[in-house]
């Protein structure tokens, strides 16, 4: 199996990932932050190593600001949903998930305004667009940092400052760039990160994160046990408490550890230039095959290693039927959840075959699915 | 170590489900009802398996009703603010958890009225009292099944009786009983049910459940990806894609199918019986002991295998701590996140040292444990 679905999580995971989740379930497999016995305080020991870890991969000053979730959706829901009042205005793009595009059009009902600035046909946002957007109640600006249609890299750094000059909150969903790309949130000027666990941080599934920039007031929708001030009937303000009620998924957290360890001791430099010359190599063959559309940039520079293309007319489903059946090779079709995304580059109707590449991935992975796509383009 | 903190979370769990996480994520790791290819099938089979799983265990004849949540504390925070509104009524007990307590208390906020019930000096309540606190207003009874205090198990088929009778919502808090005693949601009148899955049902931490009655109208908190209506940026209506938003847990929700499997073939009986046995012998122990104070109902019968107790006028986190440092006996102190309900034993200074059993444990281990107590006393 050829595996090129990275874009819906990373696949395989460093054994260190999987080796670190059932030492710790088998040996350490308690509660953190309840008990105080020696196994509870392991596990308690085991969340605060990752969340130093995560600190030090987005240069985040103070751990306690990193929220764990269970899922990037998840993180994107609190972000929105936590900062944005009846009567605010937030703009997103049409390149958005909708993980974002969904939280935002529900909280329409409640009387929050939107705008989705509309991205040109390879996925690329204007930032002056974002700033002209920009209003006196506008409270947030939600963007992607990489498309997960297109692989579209979008222009944070310059929003970012957009975000500060105006005095907006910047939230930036990284679901497909972290771990691949640089993101210090202090550079950038970030208020709200939101990531996935278990796409390029290498993490299992069931895991999440959200930063929340120190002194932000995000609202909280969950109340429960924190095994803190537990003779309260009011949830503790401290972070991250306030977010995290019920029991941590421990294990889940500490592949997350691990998964970010190995890509601290890889360094993120290499994992990306390795995904970036696979993405080079394997636009430019796509380019040679007649019936194939490449959409988004088609230029590893301007774009993470997601490739979506359409063999003629045929649909996106039908396709990826046959490279998992005929050639074993794992890939998505369809809308990937970004429907706006697919209007805007035009395959709206036929969705797109969305090849994704990972750290994992060879070259004769990619040769593997050039001549693959050859021999269906031939059939067809 | 011997550890007696299984109320927070089950250790160790069944070989099998550490098995078959592993498995899971080295061989079929990818997402579930998205991408089309045989691992994303195989992903999607093993959460459909598990729901099938849940759905044998409490008797659900629809596993779509079935919603997967990263803990307890998360499926009674849907519940909870997924069915009341502005001037409704909850019925609750000074026994629950802070994960049924704190919602509850958030809603007053918006408008949502309640009633705490007073239970008896061992956590018992009656049920006429629930009758009577039942208002034209009244939308839900919220209860726990077993108390994580003091084990107090709830009279849960009247109380779904009366709830039935008053056209009441009836919730369930079975994060104490799950896999441990008999729920059958259509013979207890159970409109919705919160379990976690890495207690009784043995599961990995970051797992949850939320059984929602078909038909019931439950609001949806968290919009994202569904992998279904991609085309639409509203959230779609349909069971349990509604309530399950972005990429699901699934090594944590492959090991929950693998605790449930391991239940049923042990038998919940049998489970049961062993629980109950170590629960009387050690309170009929307990008992012996002069300085020691019992609380609950001290009868196995009356209460599942959590056995709160305190040592004179100690601290109850000294004595965890000596428990722990002297004995390897791994226990919790403290409030347990349930601050009522030791307002209602008499314990809201002292706390509890509480001692829960699972089925993992021995009559050694229940010997050692008063052993210590012993050795513990005899320093006073």
């Amino acid at each position: 199996m050829i595996y090129l679905d990275n874009a819906a999580t990373s696949y395989p995971k460093p054994e260190n990932v999987y080796n670190a989740m059932i030492d710790h379930m088998k040996n350490a497999g308690a509660n953190p932050g309840r008990s105080g016995h020696r196994l509870s305080l392991e596990a308690g020991r085991a969340i605060l190593k990752t969340r130093e870890l995560i600190g030090t991969l987005f240069n985040i000053d103070n751990p306690m600001q990193i929220i764990f979730t269970s899922n990037a959706t998840d993180s994107l829901n609190l972000a929105i949903k936590g900062v944005l009042k009846k009567g605010d205005h937030v703009i997103t793009s049409t390149m958005e998930h909708n993980s974002v595009l969904r939280p935002i059009t529900a909280l329409e009902k409640i009387g929050v305004e939107n705008t989705i600035i509309q991205c040109n046909a390879e996925g690329v946002i204007d930032p002056e667009d974002i700033k002209r957007a920009i209003r006196s109640n506008t409270k947030l600006i939600a963007l992607t940092h990489g498309s997960n249609v297109t692989g579209t890299l979008m222009p944070i750094e310059a929003v970012g400052r957009i975000a500060k000059e105006a005095g907006v909150l910047f939230l930036v969903d990284a679901a497909q760039t972290a771990g691949i790309y640089e993101i210090d949130v202090n550079k950038l000027n970030i208020d709200l990160l939101g990531v996935p666990g278990h796409k390029g941080l290498m993490g299992p599934q069931g895991t999440g994160i959200l930063y929340i920039r120190e002194g932000l007031d995000v609202l909280h929708f969950k109340e429960g046990g924190t095994g803190s001030k537990s003779e309260e009937l009011t949830q503790p303000e401290m972070l991250p408490d306030r977010y995290e009620s019920g029991t941590a998924n421990t294990p889940g957290i500490v592949g997350l550890g691990a998964g970010i360890e190995f890509i601290l001791k890889e360094g993120i430099e290499k994992i990306r230039n390795h995904e970036k010359e696979l993405t080079q190599y394997f636009i430019e063959a796509l380019a040679q095959i007649e019936q194939v559309k490449v959409y988004g940039p088609k230029d590893s520079e301007k774009q993470g290693a997601v490739i979506s293309i359409n063999i003629g007319e045929e649909d996106s489903s039908e396709i990826a039927f046959v490279l998992d059946q005929a050639f074993n090779i794992a890939v998505r079709s369809g809308l990937h959840c970004a429907p706006l995304a697919h209007k805007t580059i035009g395959s709206f109707e036929q969705g797109t075959v969305r090849f994704s590449i990972g750290y994992f991935n060879t070259k004769e992975d990619i040769d593997r699915a050039v001549e693959a796509i050859k021999e269906i383009c031939k059939e067809i």
